[in-house]
């Protein structure tokens, strides 16, 4: 059995809790969180901790998935339980991606540990599409689409807007311009022909509806580059109907080969989640096995899914896998 | 440089010749054949030998491509130069998979060579789809859809055909099956539900055609079980219209997650090819570059695609994909 630690309850512990059953070869031992314990209200599958028992726990725990944020959270958190622990996380500031391996490394070599960081859906299984597509078409193109789907950032940045009460903020890419890159015709796409945003936004009492669309529409960054759609709707109604936290998106890369590249060949990946966090874990929980069976063949250090040789996601033996997925 | 050669020049030999350009870091170095090498007509990027001399270019050559056929060639072939080379071929008789796994496992290692076997994109891209998407969903269910695209088998079993001078038959997913699928409906789809068949046929002269569209559509394992469509058209229109070779298809994955496994998902992922073989070989370039990585990082023995970092497939180095990639 894999035993499974998370330090911070929040999507991806929740995740965790109703996605182990579909996981018979692991099982949740410890939640750590840095509120205090008696005050997190789980699923009870495991003891809740205070976030400095977790080093009692060295020998107890095989993952640990480290569940923070990017901004703050995981620089620190990472490096530091990846000296007592296997772990993985979400990291997904792209920019940053190339120091927070080298923390996590240096951390995990000192340790012993194998530590997976940036993994998900993208980073993680958008990624991986990209890696492979490019290797195999290396005269081509490449789009990521996303969406539908809530953002999460998005509708932060709206509730900050004077008069906002609540919102909900779906990127929705361009059907037309999935449609040119499907048929291979390789279009050069401005950020405003990709995506589109819609804003579902519940006003505080005596705000102007004029002024907060505009605040919205100009947002630099934010809004200002997309055709964005603001539809003002009752508390009730934003509850109602855009609770879900659904997802997902295309990759695609589409290129040519032959004698005067002649032959066209398009590569698609896609998803389409109801849960964005729960599919996350999903992900998450397929890297954690991989990350145990690698520290088990001997490895250490940190790895991103590119490191990650397939056959250690499944919890299948070799044979079974040639047999039935090859 | 990885120095490329060929054994067999056939469909894959061709795709290598016109890839090469694509990859700077490959060259191709030779062609071995069965054939008198007067004969064959490459495009002259390297000596053509007969397969008897392979073995002199044990130290100059870092992988060669066993471009034979799944039923006689490769199981004789891949074994044996596996004992000289790293090697790679397209084994896709699945039944025989770990038969031929375990006699090139052998050879590889005596010889201490890594052997890729079973690439392309089906068995290879799709079973990679199938792997990720099964270790992320494991409640859930697969489907497989080929097509639109040229079936070489069933092409040639209609042209096996009393009164058929020449064919082409094309493979095509039905699209209310996909549509249901992605839906995701989960339903059961029989084989007829799944794909039709449609056959270009050249009748020879004084041939039937009711016999021959009747001989066609009841034949057993090929047609039998399919909704089939026979038109029957001149050498000319055959030549003019049917000479390319396209293929593709879809692999899905949905499933569910959440205490009721109340959020459905959909894991997709497509590939729409004008050329198949030149698909085929890009993709075996891509693993070719993996194996011999894995064979300069210390590794031996027969791989698959399960078996492969995603990170060996790109020339550039790991910095590179990270901050790129990711």
């Amino acid at each position: 059995m894999i035993r499974v630690g998370i330090a911070g309850y929040g999507n991806i512990g929740r995740g965790v809790e109703v996605n182990i059953r579909e996981n018979p070869d692991m099982e949740l031992v410890a939640i750590f969180t840095r509120r205090d314990p008696e005050t997190v209200k789980t699923k009870g599958l495991c003891p809740v901790l205070p976030i400095a028992e977790a080093e009692n726990w060295k020998d107890k725990i095989d993952i640990l998935f480290v569940a923070g944020g990017s901004a703050t959270d995981l620089p620190e958190q990472t490096p530091k339980f990846a000296k007592l622990f296997n772990v993985i996380d979400t990291f997904d500031t792209h920019a940053n991606i190339p120091e927070h391996f080298a923390n996590v490394d240096k951390a995990a070599k000192e340790g012993g540990h194998i530590a997976i960081i940036s993994c998900g859906w993208d980073p993680g299984m958008f990624s991986l599409a990209r890696l492979y597509a490019n290797a195999i078409l290396p005269h081509g193109e490449d789009y990521t689409f996303w969406g539908k789907g809530v953002s999460q950032g998005h509708s932060d940045a709206i509730r900050r807007v004077e008069g906002v009460a609540d919102a909900k903020q779906y990127t929705i890419p361009v059907d037309d311009a999935i449609r040119r890159v499907r048929a291979g015709e390789a279009p050069e796409l401005s950020t405003r022909e990709k995506h589109t945003r819609e804003c579902f936004v519940v006003l505080k009492e005596g705000a102007d509806p004029k002024q907060v669309e505009h605040d919205i529409v100009t947002m630099p960054n934010y809004f200002a580059d997309y055709d964005t759609t603001v539809h003002f709707i009752s508390q009730e109604e934003l509850d109602r109907d855009h609770s879900g936290i659904p997802h997902g998106g295309f990759v695609f890369r589409t290129g040519s080969t032959g004698a005067d590249q002649e032959n066209k060949h398009v590569i698609e990946y896609s998803l389409k989640l109801d849960s964005n966090p729960e599919f996350t874990t999903s992900v998450l929980m397929a890297f954690a096995r991989a990350a145990v069976r690698m520290h088990e063949a001997g490895e250490v250090g940190c790895k991103t899914v590119f490191d990650i040789a397939p056959k250690y996601l499944l919890p299948m033996d070799e044979d079974y896998m040639r047999a039935h997925l090859l």
